[in-house]
């Protein structure tokens, strides 16, 4: 897609493009490979600058801002801000490794799939812009090729990669085919269709191994370039789970429950118990870091047992880890099932939606039903970090369950896709108070929802965030790093997940 | 992109398309969404029927197939099938199963973003065709947008999206626009420039929550249409660890080793003793599912009790799932450190690469040291599955590290970033012996190394897969289904991976 610019910078940057994409073309050892960075990582900066050279053109023709838009465009909050949590003496080089591991991370996760490409209008070129992709190594035959212009002495194609060669599956009469087996290939005709049926059968084999990133390929004629990505990836392999033959929900091969104790064996009997009335036969994981652990036993009943106060999230992440049915129930330990507690319905949701997880309803002594749904939402940021804005809330309701709705935090009675949140996982960095960090960690990963229709009662008189009275001065605890625990999350918050604020209402 | 195709079924093609985009576009209700497929998953198969018809034009032009070419795009092997792993009499229904929780799987794993697209030639429309994306319910500007064509009465053109709304971040004078906060949106100028000016403040807002799925946008005008995907998906938020302040790699800050136990707490010992001597602070996390668990103490110790023979890979994931350093290191519990044992070059290649995974040398009792490197290919299979190809050896060396290759699978002493393998994990229905099967989950996921200059001394009689003279014999399991572990790892290599079959060599 070079553009014909009258720009001298944008002519340099085309030769430079060009320049880089030669050194590639002609650097065939395929004995080592460089892995101090993404393949094709260089290029993202010249991708950057064409987009922007494009959005200047027209720059003599004024315009008037909608402030509506402009609203959405760039939202401005009032937050809580996570670098107090550190000393003033240490924060300088706290950022600086912050900012070291998310280069790391960047150079790991992107790939040339992520740039911004742009089609050039007018262009005689047909080519594939999304969708091509070959497992590392193997070879595809390359869609959609083809050249349409008028008729002329000699037409002509050349396409170039950095990561793969290319070669023909069939060969054409009267098109002359050259650079097979390499990094750039050219075909030419004096006739095109004859020209147009060869590139129906034009191969790319990824040469460079890489489990996971993308080629830039140029495909050009005279006057011409097009660009597209083919992506490199090893197959995905499904995690399948067997839910065992015969109709209808077996709650015991396709659930397993999983809950976290520390100190409340008499709670924990009495969940057992009252879980038992209802689904006899279901597993129960239990992960107990408590200090003088008691043995707990019964059928069904797997206990784990934990160093003393290794932790809350520790332990969460500790029951999920063993599970190996299809879906998990997370529980607390003072919780107790009743006639209303029909986790059927959970099954049900998760069968028939696309939704990973789906939380249910708690409720208090007092009557108070609780179901703490929030949506999530992250404001990128510059150098300091993003912003999270967290508000109580749900997107929209879910067609054919009509009390069940998507959001991206509920409450901690949930039922969830096994994998999925192994996937996930709960951090044991976290070990007192936490809940919604797990809901932001899974930010893009999990499917959330939440239906009030399934509802445990909760026996604790500990206050939790969700209670009634609470919800307010529980999140308090955002606002004022007073305690050690909430000095310790708010440093995590601000280098692990690299946000600068919060936000929440 | 509407080819201007004299086929009547591409005509027919083309309409039906625009009808189901009409009627997304028509639907406006954003209080409910309908979960129980993907958004957009009905354009899948109008998208393939698109490029088939482009494959199947120029068919009267006569071609040669190139017989060395064609054998890379269809291999062909002899495989050990693992669908006798089942009895005869439920093999229909195990098949039928796997082929629902695959429909379920494939729902909920892709999206518009996989659609086969192919940009049509000589249109007068530029726009872009990778990189745009958005956060669920966010605002855009889309960028690239314009129309390059001859001066006439009225240039016009117009945006249909299904999963979202169009306006304008700024108003330019002489330009039409109609359809502001509608999915359909028609811009229109008697001048071409204002036309063009205006088409780079066009604004794209989410309105159909999904946290990870893709919408598809037709921009069009008299006679072109193109397609392009706008991604939606919240903002990933990165994990990051804090390696600690200070120069130089803190291994005790940076990483923990984890292992697994069962009856042997002598060699348990040695192995712990023998990591002292030269890491005398770092973590080391055991679990342990001993029928009668003893203690085991010591500074910077975390012992796990199991249930009783839970497991192998349910100790493996138990142990991961506990680690909060950056990096944690795997070794078997009669494993010895010696001085060969210099853990800090794995540090060293995981801090200065984008591999996620390092392992190193086992050395036996006889002096013979293996680093079991394999490369793993997924051939795509029919409704019977895929079959698994695995064979010795890796694909490249790592420049900057002589010792160090790449590949797909290792031996089982390893280095991995933790948030890495605990998104992997272990898969706790793999109770006895099993190694790859990690490896296999792991595809495409974990970017593989491994260096032969980290060795670590293996203490055990009991004969394991990698031992010089046991290679052939221990993959006897794969080809000959005797024992019951073998067939219970067969059936979930049918069942949750897919596979119909796989190859070892």
């Amino acid at each position: 897609m070079i553009m014909r610019f009258t720009h001298k910078a944008s002519a340099l940057a085309v030769v430079l493009f060009a320049a880089i994409l030669l050194s590639f073309w002609m650097s065939v050892d395929y004995r080592t490979v460089d892995l101090r960075s993404q393949p094709g990582s260089t290029l993202k900066k010249l991708f950057d600058q064409r987009v922007q050279l494009l959005q200047e053109s027209y720059s003599e023709i004024p315009f008037r801002i909608k402030e509506s838009v402009l609203g959405m465009l760039f939202p401005r909050v009032s937050a809580k801000v996570f670098h107090t949590a550190f000393q003033a003496s240490e924060l300088e080089e706290v950022k600086r490794r912050r900012a070291e591991e998310y280069q790391s991370f960047k150079k790991r996760s992107q790939s040339a799939a992520d740039f911004i490409i742009v089609a050039e209008a007018n262009s005689p070129l047909q080519y594939p812009t999304q969708g091509v992709k070959v497992q590392p190594k193997k070879t595809i035959l390359i869609p959609g090729l083809g050249l349409k212009e008028q008729p002329k002495k000699l037409h002509s194609v050349n396409l170039t990669s950095t990561l793969g060669i290319f070669d023909v599956a069939a060969e054409v009469e009267m098109v002359k085919v050259e650079g097979v087996g390499e990094k750039h290939i050219t075909l030419s005709s004096n006739f095109l269709p004859h020209l147009n049926r060869q590139l129906q059968f034009v191969t790319y084999t990824n040469t460079h191994f890489h489990p996971n990133t993308a080629d830039t390929v140029e495909f050009c004629t005279e006057g011409y370039t097009a660009v597209f990505t083919i992506k490199i990836r090893h197959s995905l392999i499904p995690k399948l789970y067997n839910p065992g033959s015969g109709r209808g929900y077996k709650i015991s091969k396709l659930v397993t429950i999983a809950t976290k104790t520390f100190l409340r064996y008499d709670k924990l009997q009495v969940l057992i118990d009252s879980i038992r009335q209802f689904y006899p036969t279901v597993t129960i994981v239990i992960a107990d870091d408590s200090e003088h652990p008691k043995p707990v036993t019964g059928p069904y009943i797997e206990h784990y047992i934990m160093p003393f106060g290794k932790g809350w999230f520790a332990g969460r992440n500790l029951a999920v880890s063993q599970v190996t049915t299809k879906y998990v129930l997370w529980v607390d330990d003072d919780f107790i099932f009743t006639s209303d507690t029909k986790i059927e319905k959970f099954v049900d949701v998760l069968e028939k939606t696309t939704l990973d997880l789906v939380g249910g309803a708690v409720r208090e002594v007092t009557g108070y039903t609780a179901t703490f749904r929030h949506t999530i939402s992250v404001e990128p940021g510059d150098e300091d970090g993003d912003c999270l804005h967290i508000r109580r809330g749900f997107h929209h309701g879910i067609q054919g369950f009509p009390n069940c709705v998507v959001s991206d935090a509920v409450i901690n009675f949930f039922m969830a896709r096994t994998d999925k949140i192994q996937q996930v996982g709960f951090d044991p960095q976290l070990v007192r108070i936490a809940h919604l960090e797990f809901f932001i960690d899974a930010l893009g990963v999990l499917h959330v929802g939440s239906c009030n229709d399934v509802i445990v009662s909760h026996t604790s008189k500990i206050k939790l965030p969700w209670g009634q009275s609470e919800t307010d001065k529980a999140y308090a605890k955002f606002r004022e790093p007073s305690t050690t625990t909430q000095v310790a999350q708010d440093r995590l918050f601000y280098f692990k997940n690299r946000l600068q604020c919060l936000t929440y209402k």
